[in-house]
């Protein structure tokens, strides 16, 4: 049996040799504090949505070294008061983030983890691997979502995913605004609506497309789909698809629709309504699959192609052409004292102390176009933000409302009560996108939304740039 | 907790509604034969390393429904009669194969899962899922291993990767040639070796690199591999590095090396060796890590950069730039009748009955650039084979030494021995991948390993091509 349970060896080695450094050295209770954040957006877009939330709580709530986790880092010559400490391992830290669904954007922490060195060092290996995946995949469904407007879209990529991040994957693309799956694994988990009806396989298995299609009528006579590319769709498949719903009508049925899965999906779904409609058969849905990515569906719709769901596999569950955000987990406080990430490059230097993130709005609540961060410390409004790598470009926004994006979501280990529910989080995510305007959702060269930090927090990047600079 | 056991529900949706269809129908005891093969080599590649066998025998010998799933099932509306034949699944079925390690092209069957209708079409989700995603990523790493020469090579990519995927990419990886992981999981799962340290943010959280370094060293003496671009790699991180190495020299130790994770890394690597072994640290490694694929190893090496370890993440772990193979799984056999897809493209036809693909050998026992697929009744040995979709190219291989490639590797459910340890297999695909000339492995315009069919396997096709233009 193949099996993947998330115990505390689910990390990386060195957050282990670190934790051993930290404990034999007697720091273990030393504070400190990671920020979340990402740098660059994938899909050449204009925005993240920030998925995974749920998910990494749970876990944080249960994490745990199993029997078999201590003793496989016995045999690694881990030291036994570190596996001692280890064995009584949970998580009791505390953390702060953006709702799971929310609209970010680079270099703004999303979410911040506090706690003592150890467990907060401990979960960024399982974080990073969560948050950065599940956003990915959001964001990319949320894309989709976008051009396919009312259309219905149904996650299909189970066979090309990777391993289980087939189920994540499912998941996060309900959060980006798909309606079902057709990963029963995930369905379970996540109460998300399963979907799928046959293969081609189950036509050829019988000795005629119209006797397989009459055979599963005759099973599923709710949960009709017919997949009517099997030998030729105008000739064949459609003509015996109609043939059946006409039987299953007498029966005081209705066929559900048909699926294309090849060819020209423009000129075949527009030949099949017409066939459908003259044969009456005005309820039946055209289904679509087939490669499809959100430059396909937008073009699809751009030619009228009267589809009504379309099932996206490949390019939904691995995030082509990214495959990756590129999210990182750095370092921001440690026994009370704001840290920074040096770098040649000022782009890569981090934001120290404890930050808020606050959203500008604009006169009509829409979404300004601005974040700003700022010290917890500041309040929730401020009114002039810098350009946090060219300090002579500044912005005062002052006379708009803003909203704080993070919020304590645990607190010493244990999760705060939330939006737990699947559905909530999606209808979330579909109230923030509605407030990104437009040209930040566009795919061709969207606006970039800016982000600029407070005068207090660039004074005390420059203060500890300047300290490491002398050493 | 979040956990991922692979049960019967890991599957699509649609595999259950055709298995009821079949079920209900009477048609469980069907027979039907399904071969796993791909179309498209991913990286614009000469071959790919097949990669995923164990993990799916393993899946198939203990697959059953839970009680979970059962009840799901139900809540979902299937009948009773087919949940109970549920409860009782086990996976029965007969599954020839290619050796896991083993170089594969094209349009060639990797696989052939035989069995009754239900079991057969049931595990094509699972099948898929595993099997495309470690023979992506084995690929991926050999193409490193390939221009690494004889360099280690580590996964670093846990936290990119597509949620647990990231275990199965671990594993693959040294399918393809990697020597460790950064993934404590993998390595407890499949018996890797841990590879780890420390990263940034243990720098950082000391008052200086130095101290940071001192403190690391004092508790893992002989695990020390100093990250040293924290701050300033020349004047800061290897002068430190250096003098708690000599530090260690005292004491008996030896550090094994250094980690540079940004910059130019053939610069730095250089100039780096150059002041260990001015220190008379010949011993110590240089590890470089930072968005590394095949092509900057290869771009590095080629500038004569000093690197002993290279630590790869992203790009190892989702395959970029391509994400998926494109493997299918089609029905071949039904009830003893020889089965094709129809397509309107020639080359999506598929290819009828029970084969045997024979691997050419040339006359130094090299792997001669063409394989054949024949139907087994042909025996292993074959003269003539056809271009699949050019009748008129032709090549007659009856001199050469011919291997058969699929073995019975499960009967009747049960795994048949083999060898089952990762470090074979990794082996086993390193002997294979040397016999592959090198005008397939090369990363420009690689050659195309041609695949023939035999005669009367082309004569099949055909027939059954005519049959279904007539009906």
């Amino acid at each position: 049996m193949l099996s993947f349970t998330i115990t505390g060896n689910y990390t990386d080695l060195y957050q282990l040799t670190m934790g051993q450094a930290y404990f034999l050295e007697g720091r273990k209770e030393h504070r400190a504090c990671f920020d979340y954040f990402f740098r660059k957006i994938p899909f050449v877009g204009g925005y993240v949505l920030f998925a995974g939330l749920e998910d990494l709580l749970n876990v944080l709530e249960s994490l745990h070294f199993s029997d078999e986790d201590i003793t496989f880092l016995k045999e690694m010559k881990f030291h036994p008061s570190f596996l001692d400490y280890l064995k009584g391992f949970q998580f009791c830290g505390t953390v702060y983030s953006c709702m799971e669904g929310d609209v970010v954007f680079p270099n703004c922490p999303i979410l911040r983890v506090e706690g003592n060195i150890i467990e907060a060092q401990l979960v960024e290996t399982i974080l990073l691997n969560i948050l950065n995946f599940e956003s990915l995949v959001a964001t990319k469904a949320s894309r989709m979502r976008y051009v396919a407007e009312d259309r219905a879209l149904s996650d299909f990529g189970f066979r090309r995913a990777h391993g289980p991040g087939a189920v994540l994957a499912a998941k996060a693309a309900i959060i980006g605004g798909f309606q079902s799956t057709s990963n029963v694994y995930a369905a379970q988990l996540y109460g998300i609506e399963a979907a799928g009806t046959m293969a081609h396989s189950f036509i050829e298995s019988y000795e005629s497309e119209f006797e397989a299609f009459r055979a599963f009528a005759k099973v599923h006579p709710c949960r009709c789909i017919f997949l009517v590319d099997t030998y030729d769709t105008l000739r064949s498949g459609v003509p015996n698809a109609i043939t059946v719903a006409k039987e299953l009508e007498k029966e005081g049925h209705k066929a559900i629709g048909i699926r294309l899965d090849s060819g020209d999906l423009a000129y075949l779904s527009k030949t099949v309504r017409n066939m459908l409609d003259e044969a009456g058969l005005y309820y039946m849905k055209i289904v679509a699959s087939n490669q499809l990515d959100e430059y396909v569906i937008k073009s699809l719709l751009e030619q009228e192609a009267p589809i009504d769901i379309f099932g996206i596999g490949t390019k939904l569950v691995t995030g082509q052409p990214d495959s990756a955000l590129d999210g990182v987990y750095k370092l921001s406080i440690v026994s009370g004292k704001p840290r920074i990430k040096i770098s040649e490059s000022l782009k890569k230097v981090t934001l120290p102390g404890i930050k808020q993130v606050l959203r500008v709005m604009d006169n009509d609540d829409m979404f300004f176009g601005a974040d700003a961060v700022v010290l917890s410390e500041e309040g929730e409004k401020t009114n002039m933000i810098f350009h946090p790598f060219e300090e002579d470009k500044s912005l005062d926004i002052s006379r708009y409302r803003q909203e704080p994006l993070l919020h304590k979501v645990m607190e010493n280990g244990k999760g705060i009560s939330r939006k737990t529910d699947l559905n909530n989080i999606a209808h979330f995510a579909q109230k923030r996108l509605a407030l990104l305007p437009a040209e930040y959702r566009r795919f061709e060269n969207p606006h970039i939304y800016k982000v600029g930090i407070s005068k207090k927090l660039m004074e005390i990047r420059e203060i500890l740039r300047d300290q490491y600079k002398r050493k």
